[in-house]
Formats: structure tokens, C-alpha cells, sequence
């Protein structure tokens, strides 16, 4: 038995969400029924997180136990044969058998595309339209203040009671003529907690909220105090990173000890 | 009663064609509902042209004649407020009140986007994959025959006994990084006549023909010669160019000869 990785790109318009539902087209459905296909048996995939309806990924991870003697690589055409359309298989490999897709996804990146200019009926499900101008000066500004690690309970869609402690490494904004990116990169994200960043941020470039009021929005742990969740098809799930030694199958090992 | 000149864009995917047809989501049937609500009336629209199932506007023409007293700039929020997110009026404004849009255009544009990448799910609907690479500068030299005035029933789609005489003005092949772009402007296109052109061009750029192969075909006035007609996900109607003099509404004659 052999432990794949797979990274998945979708465009998540016409999915109920990632997760399996009965009777729901979901992207984990989608592809456990490929691999069933494939397997002639059930498999059960396991992925770096969910994503909600209407998000996309450029860069999910999976991982599964192949039960089919196939090199992993070969997962790639197998798979994009047989799936539909809007889910596309970048890359598959074999990998370490204890690596896990969720709890060794040391690094993840999320990106959210907001557009100022006119309207585009061919972008609607992949862009977020704003109809007024931002101060993206201001929201620059505001994003230092999400930088480092912070209890996110106020970007938090989440009422579980679970740890809300996240780390963020990196936040950037791209402004290219009026289509602007946002680019987070942390160890981890809570539910919606994107989506309420970039919904607090656009009230600061709106003029609405300052700069500074990220840094009370944080210390309040309130999620009243931040702002609306931002619509789900400017986002997109871009990569998750595991450490080098979780991504080597154990037989290369074997070899380098010969 | 004033006559209402409008600019469209819409994404083709999930429409059955341009064309009004009972039981069947179309633009023109989109366009002409949201009309009878502002109106209180039918309204019927006359358009540039039909464009095919899955095929997209940038720049689509119709006019139609307004019974309600209202400025014809104010036609663009109206109809926005009112049209699915598919479809977005770009422009409007009241004309001569002989101006037809069909009749009177001049210069079509249309463009067919192809790309040689990786499959990107998120533009499936807005791109034609094309899987292996293909000589662009062979297409160029293919595009040069294409050019002037032709009987281009070797090009055409449909079998009625019509004019099959056109010219094209201009024929462009962008290639942005294995992102292809033709660009062709001429002053009308048969049927299927852009798409069957490109399905000639891709078997010439993978060697199946040679570019002089393009004069042979169209003296042979037979469709059998020329090569499939490629997919319309990746095929725009860009632009349509009218008179000048008949973009001016009647009244602004009168205002001047005072």
C-alpha cells in the first residue's frame, strides 16, 4: 500500500462546497468517486482543509492509500480523465505513509481578487466587484497590523472552542490597475477568517474604519467589531507546504541505506 | 418614441444562443423581459448578429424603440438593475431613427482565444485548450491568404443560398506567453465562419496543412476542405462600428439647423 499526495486545482461555482455530502456534488465527492473508479473499491481522501461553496483552489492538497500497483505519478492522467471539468489534478506522487495532508501543512497561502474597474460578466464567479474606489494605501497600512501571531477569535465564523490562535507570515497587496490581490500566507486559517480580514479591510479603504482599529478588532476578540465576510468568489486556496522529509515514500530510504 | 442604440457584454456559457427561442434561456431573451418590465410592454430587440451557444460579447449591438420618456444613457443602470449577472449593458444612448444595428454595421470584430498552457479549470469556459504546441508563425503566413475580399463559402457553416462574399480587413495572432489571440475584423462573418477559419489555422500550425493550403481551399468553395469548427468557449464578439452619422439622434439635427 502506497501513500498518494495529490495537488488539485477547482473552480468551486458549481460545488456545493469541498467536504462529502450525500446527494451533494461536492469536490471531495467528485474525486472519491474517480478513485473508486480507478480502486474498484471505496477510497476515503483526506485533505489540507475544507473550502466553502463558491471558493476555488489552485493548490489543494489530498492524500490517500493507493491499493492499485500504479506509480503514484500516474495518478495525474488517471484521475483527469475521469473527472470533471472543473477539477483539474496538477500533480500526484508517492509520499511518506504517515504523511498527513491536514496535520503536516506547515504553510498555507489563500489569495482573494478584488476588482474596481467595470464590471465583467465573464469574471463574475472568480473576482469580487467593488463599485467604489479604496484607499489601498490604508488597507496596506492595515495589513501590517495582521502580521505575526494573534488570536483571530474576532475574524472567526467559528463559534467552536477551539484554539483561535493563528500565525500569519506574510500579507500583501497587489494593485494592477484597479484589480487588486490580496496574498495571506500563515500556519493555518479559521473558518471565514480570510473573508472577514478582506471584509474589515475593505471598510478601512473605504474611509470606514482606521488603519490602526485592526489592533483593538485583534485584542477584542469579538467578532461583531471586525467587518463583513467577503463574498466567496474572490478567494482561492493557491498552496499548502510540508516539510521536504514528509514528501519522500520510506522505499527511498531503504535505497540510501543500502 | 426614440430609438435606443445598446452595447452588451455577456458570458455565453450558460445561455442556449443568442436568439429568442419559447422554453429556452437566451440574451435576447433576458434583454427583452427585462425591457418589458421597465416598459410595461413587449420590446422587441434587433441585434448585430446571432452569436452561437457558449459564444461570448464584449461588444454586441442591439437597438429597439423606446416608448417610455427617459433619457437614453439611463438605459444602462435600468437594464443593469434588472439582468442576470451574466449579462451587462455597457453602454446606451438614443440614435437616428433609422439606425439599425444589423444593417448598418459596418466593421465586426471578433476574437478567438486559445491557449497551449496547462489546464486551468477556472477558464474552461473562456479559453479553447488546445493540447499540443503549434507553429505561430506558420498561422501567421496561413492568416495572410485570409485577408481581402473572398467567397468564403468553404468557411461557412450554413448551406443556404446566401451571399458567401465577405472581406476581412485585419487578421492578428497574439501569442502571449502559449496565450493565443486571433483577432479578425472584416465587414460581416458567415455562419460558424471565425471558428471553422481557427479550426483550419490550428490543423496548419500542427503541420496537417500548409499555409498556401488556405488559397486552394477557399477557390474550392467546399467545406469538406477546411479543417473542424473549433469550439466557441473561446470565441468573442468584440466589437461592431456603425456610421457616424447614424449614431446621432434626430433631434440633435434639428437643435443645429436653428
Amino acid at each position: 500500500m502506497k501513500r498518494i499526495k495529490c495537488t488539485v486545482a477547482y473552480d468551486g461555482t458549481l460545488f456545493n462546497g469541498y467536504q462529502r455530502q450525500p446527494g451533494q456534488r461536492t469536490v471531495q465527492g467528485e474525486i472519491e468517486a474517480a478513485l473508486e473508479k480507478i480502486s474498484k473499491q471505496p477510497v476515503t481522501i483526506h485533505s489540507s482543509g475544507r473550502t466553502d461553496t463558491g471558493v476555488h483552489a489552485y493548490g489543494q492538497v489530498f492524500h490517500f492509500d493507493s491499493v492499485v500497483n500504479m506509480d503514484g505519478s500516474r495518478y495525474v492522467r488517471a484521475l483527469n480523465s475521469i473527472l470533471p471539468e472543473d477539477i483539474y489534478i496538477i500533480d500526484s506522487q508517492e509520499v511518506h505513509p504517515e504523511f498527513h495532508s491536514r496535520y503536516h501543512g506547515k504553510v498555507k497561502e489563500y489569495r482573494y481578487r478584488l476588482s474596481l474597474n467595470e464590471y465583467n460578466p465573464m469574471k463574475r464567479n472568480y473576482v469580487y466587484y467593488h463599485r467604489f474606489s479604496l484607499d489601498v494605501e490604508k488597507m496596506r497600512e492595515a495589513m501590517t497590523y495582521l502580521l505575526g501571531t494573534h488570536n483571530f477569535t474576532s475574524f472567526c465564523g467559528n463559534l467552536d472552542d477551539i484554539d483561535k490562535v493563528r500565525t500569519i507570515y506574510q500579507a500583501d497587496l497587489i494593485d494592477e490597475d484597479g484589480e487588486l490581490t490580496f496574498i495571506f500566507v500563515g500556519n493555518g486559517f479559521l473558518r471565514y477568517m480570510i473573508r472577514i480580514m478582506v471584509g474589515t479591510l475593505i471598510q478601512i479603504g473605504e474611509g470606514k474604519k482606521k488603519p490602526e482599529d485592526i489592533k483593538t478588532i485583534i485584542e477584542a476578540k469579538n467578532r461583531k467589531l471586525a467587518g463583513h465576510t467577503a463574498k466567496p468568489q474572490g478567494l482561492y486556496l493557491q498552496r499548502v507546504d510540508y516539510p521536504e522529509e514528509m514528501l519522500k515514500p520510506l522505499t527511498d530510504y531503504v535505497d540510501n541505506e543500502k
